[in-house]
């Protein structure tokens, strides 16, 4: 028979089981946080009407996407999971309880030029709230309570969110007489991480064509740093001219209030003025989140407030917040720099059952009651010498092997070794549950990134 | 601005939360239940180039395939997990260990007539033990166990795992001078639970062309029933003519040894001569699952014994045991005949925190304090009546409302009202917590599927 080469599309991560493991301790961490904060879990179509999808326009993205018809249908890939949101709720809403808080971890399709550490197939983890109308502001105070306990759960504690509010750039360019330049204003300040002050400047002179003191004047605004409290008291400054300004002012305020009874410690929080993300979607608070020893990844969680999540499907104003985790990149950018911990248990079960005779039963019956005790447990029936099913545990990395031996047999009792000491111990079938599974439980419990 | 109507494509399931929250928790029982027994999981992209997917020939399947165009590729998306496993485990030949042992849950796709309860994107939850060249008989003995386990952690304890051996059949068929009819005699008495005795006889007759006492014998071989040991016993008797046939009983025999000590009872185990499988794939055991109250449903889970998994991708023997459910339809089953129990929590959060005063530092707070103390909370920050926050806490199903008026922020304390009985009571943060996550975990410790 002639053979087809079995090859993965490039672009498409398909990961060797330890790594899939580490993926899935991510994804699990994941869910568990957005559920702690009372968001539903989703799960919506990958493919949908064409018509549906693109009712927005894809923009720069409309290339992009995997569209093609079956039968009479126009069908295309999600291409985020905002998109399929907004439908949903527009479809739903008469079903739905507002606030609408939902997540959404799952897989987007993006046609994009095949490149390392870009993905055509990538996960995003995405949580949103919806309201019917209106939206409470303290809605946008707690999003940066759910990125700390998200992050905090993925065993990272030196990271930065960073907040900024689009009424308050808006209101700045508008009061500089400014307003009808604020996209290449933004996009342009945009580039002051990479560029500089110096540089950010003459662009803002030479190609957004300001005048040399109002490109100044947004330089001296962009670097107002420090405490939450000095740069709002430095913002205060600004207020009593525009009326957006002072509107965004007024939000950034409640947002940074409740910081502290939300759980969010101020080292892991900062206003930063330069934060703007994209332009015409969000109209409030938004947010970026940076890995602080490693600043190069990007933000690794963003989002922000909007007014108009489904305007194109429906005529009620239905405003949000949300935000969301490019969950491939950053598990591929981790991966690549070393940072994905070993520690928590990689290998597909803790405990590896090898009989040692030809009685099976005795050494089913122990694996068995490893499981009832909640030990994830392989019971190896191949035929092979003792050193082959040793190597076994060894390439699978499995925390425990249990030898069920003639002696073992006769006593009623489980010979558990420990692969990384090699320390082996006698122990009765509820002794051996017990030990494996607090041994698990502690490497288990270790952060997932090493920081 | 014009508006497209926001639907969802015919033949695809989307919930709402909660009936997705009974999904998310059978994924997550399911999950459990594959780890439990030692399985990797493992994620393979949705889309494959259409070469290698349909290297083997879709058959039937073919024309239900999505397969499309992207600049030069010819891509296709997967329509079950098999073939991806294929593609893996032959890709990643030399950096897998074997036997190896992957659980994969995911959407698969085939473009089918649009029906009631027929699915376009369904969720299949298979797992597999690949070995190299060889793999022991005890794979296949393990496998009702973990069919058992899956069912049981489910809620559901009246189902009965029907086993066969296709070497059985086959050597049955070769010693009655039929083994060219196996296909169409197998095919017929597939419909024995359809049409009965009376009519499968005439069938075999009339259109498989077979002599009327070689109709009996089949009827009368596949009329054995009882418990295991007298269908074993009464197996043995034919053995002795056949060689393939007695392969097939002595896999048998070992298949139902061991169901002891692999914490199978009797009662949810039979040897069923009439369970086929399919043709040309499975080679030995065969698997179907089915729930006694429920046989209209048919099988909820299936599978077995194969020889040469990735033929196609590669001249290495890779045979193996496998069982897949189709979690979608038995979902979707399930819910028609409301079989999906409301007792464990469908709410997003455990507890909702609705604020009686102006003070949401308070509210957010005890929301805080709750997390902290893992209950799924929602903070209530709209501004509307005391009805109206009442009235949300209904409709979401919430088991707590917790109120922070005056007195709980003077006296530091939550008042946590029961949704179920009406009952409030004031709790320190502390004793809060216990106490909601104390009844959350009752509610959800109950089955998932009401019998």
């Amino acid at each position: 028979m002639s053979k087809v080469t079995p090859r993965t599309l490039s672009g498409f991560m398909e990961l060797l089981p330890e790594k899939q493991m580490k993926m899935e301790r991510m994804l699990e961490a994941l869910r568990r946080s957005y559920s702690l904060y009372g968001f539903a879990p989703l799960d919506t179509p990958v493919i949908e009407s064409a018509q549906v999808l693109l009712a927005k326009g894809g923009g720069e993205t409309e290339k992009q996407i995997y569209r093609f018809q079956k039968g009479d249908s126009d069908l295309a890939l999600r291409f985020d999971l905002t998109v399929p949101l907004a439908k949903y709720v527009a479809a739903h809403y008469g079903e739905l309880c507002f606030p609408f808080r939902r997540y959404q971890i799952g897989k987007v399709y993006r046609g994009e030029r095949a490149q390392r550490g870009r993905f055509r197939e990538f996960y995003q983890a995405d949580i949103d709230i919806i309201g019917d109308g209106k939206l409470d502001i303290i809605n946008e105070a707690e999003i940066p309570a759910i990125i700390y306990n998200t992050f905090k759960s993925l065993g990272v504690s030196r990271f930065k969110i960073k907040v900024n509010n689009r009424k308050l750039l808006n209101g700045f360019y508008a009061m500089n007489g400014m307003a009808e330049r604020a996209g290449d204003i933004m996009r342009t300040v945009d580039k002051l991480d990479k560029i500089g002050e110096e540089k950010v400047k003459q662009l803002l002179i030479d190609e957004v064509k300001l005048l040399p003191c109002k490109a100044e004047n947004i330089l001296d605004f962009m670097a107002i740093k420090g405490s939450n409290a000095y740069v709002l008291e430095r913002l205060k400054m600004y207020t009593g001219v525009d009326e957006t300004f002072d509107k965004g002012y007024e939000e950034l305020l409640a947002v940074t209030e409740h910081l502290a009874a939300f759980g969010v410690p101020e080292e892991n929080f900062a206003v930063d003025l330069t934060i703007a993300r994209g332009l015409d979607y969000y109209t409030g608070t938004v947010y970026e989140t940076e890995l602080l020893d490693h600043p190069e990844i990007g933000s690794v969680c963003s989002g922000g407030r909007y007014d108009d999540l489904a305007g194109y499907y429906t005529d009620k104003p239905l405003p949000g917040v949300g935000i969301s985790i490019g969950l491939t990149r950053l598990f591929y950018v981790l991966d690549e720099q070393g940072l994905l911990s070993d520690e928590p248990v990689t290998a597909p079960c803790d405990a590896l059952v090898i009989p040692m005779t030809e009685d099976m039963g005795s050494a089913a019956a122990a694996a068995t009651a490893l499981r009832d005790g909640g030990v994830r447990t392989q019971l190896y029936g191949e035929q092979k010498k003792f050193k082959a099913k040793m190597s076994y545990a060894d390439k699978i990395k499995v925390p425990f092997a249990v030898l069920i031996g003639e002696d073992e047999i006769k006593e009623g009792c489980l010979s558990v070794k420990d692969m990384q000491t090699g320390q082996q111990q006698k122990l009765s079938p509820d002794k051996a549950t017990e030990y494996i599974r607090q041994s698990v439980d502690g490497r288990n419990s270790a952060p997932l990134i090493i920081e």
